[in-house]
């Protein structure tokens, strides 16, 4: 079996799209694999999970550096030491400094639950349903400077719901994350993902054929 | 059978939202019917369209008025006057004032080749694909004061493929709004349509089961 991709993920909290990523990597035939978990907090719910499939965790706790600089230095060194070749964001919340963004560019990938360029920044389920929009969904994408900016790997719609309160709609989107974040990781490893210029091909595989309509007629 | 919806049409252009929902009143059972299109230029093809299908006509040129109220307000006079009950926007590129959309306020819909909140405004097909997107679509919706916002009635989702230009795109997108914007009609002629602040209820019609993925896992 061929070499697999090391992947570092960046977590802040409870860490349910690198539980999904986790998962993931169990198949024997995932091209990826987790070599080291990043928290920016002590207490990430997060590290549990990774402790529990005994992946080594780093806490970079933001509030033990003077500025961000030192802070993402830090993380990055944490990432080179463990040879990481892709780094996923899984609920990071911190800003990433442009000398980051730089060194990881392309290597760096963020899971965002809408669907961009619809609605970036935070509270986006909320602001999803108050704009009475009929689709919501999840975004893939490489990380640039500029948040909720960048190539678009891969996206899932969802339909909204009348009923639907956060909880709901939010809901629904990460059943859709857990599952895109992991196939846009594989296609990585597999060296299917190139970036031009803002448009991602992704070789060998084609868009669906079949349309959505909500409401759907009968 | 129950009286048909008296449904006017403003058109700017070629009308192919026009001709949809002339066929669609063609079927005996549409519980609507155009009683009359008003367009602002005389050379529009739309006219012919409509011509042919033996619906009265009324040139509005906008060149002939000395203000944008003056034009609403014969727009206005055109539509009371064959007893309009519904007004839909297909292609009229004219910016409305607030006294006509006042006027006719939950009565006037437009359909806009996005999938709303995002891309609103004109060129959306080529900034869709510019913007790396993987899917967009058409929305139909209530017309308020600010232009392509307004109370969702109903949305399509078509994918981006990695070879669209825009001719393919706004084609793929034009098929759904054909289908989309006769549907919206035919519910708020049925009386089945009602607004709740920013959002619309459609009673008697509920969400999609699935999702879309673009890329597609095989």
């Amino acid at each position: 079996m061929n070499k697999k991709m090391r992947v570092g993920v960046l977590i802040s909290g409870r860490g349910s799209n690198l539980q999904a990523l986790i998962k993931a990597c169990e198949a024997h035939d995932f091209p990826a694999e987790i070599v080291v978990v990043v928290s920016n907090t002590p207490d990430a719910q997060g590290l549990e999970r990774a402790r529990r499939a005994d992946i080594p965790c780093v806490v970079v706790d933001h509030r033990d550096y003077k500025n961000r600089a030192a802070f993402d230095a830090e993380m990055t060194w944490a990432l080179e030491d463990a040879k990481v070749e892709l780094v996923c964001l899984a609920g990071f919340m911190r800003l990433l400094s442009e000398t980051f963004v730089e060194h990881w560019w392309d290597k760096l990938i963020n899971i965002h639950p809408s669907l961009l360029p619809a609605f970036k920044g935070l509270g986006v389920q909320r602001r999803a349903i108050e704009s009475g929009a009929r689709f919501s969904g999840c975004t893939v994408h490489y990380v640039r400077h500029e948040m909720d900016v960048g190539p678009i790997i891969t996206q899932a719609v969802v339909p909204i719901h009348n009923a639907d309160d956060v909880g709901a709609l939010s809901k629904r989107i990460l059943e859709q994350e857990h599952r895109i974040y992991p196939m846009a990781v594989r296609w990585i490893a597999e060296q299917r993902v190139r970036v031009e210029g803002p448009r991602v091909i992704v070789s060998g595989y084609g868009p669906p054929e079949n349309v959505l309509l909500n409401p759907a007629p009968k």
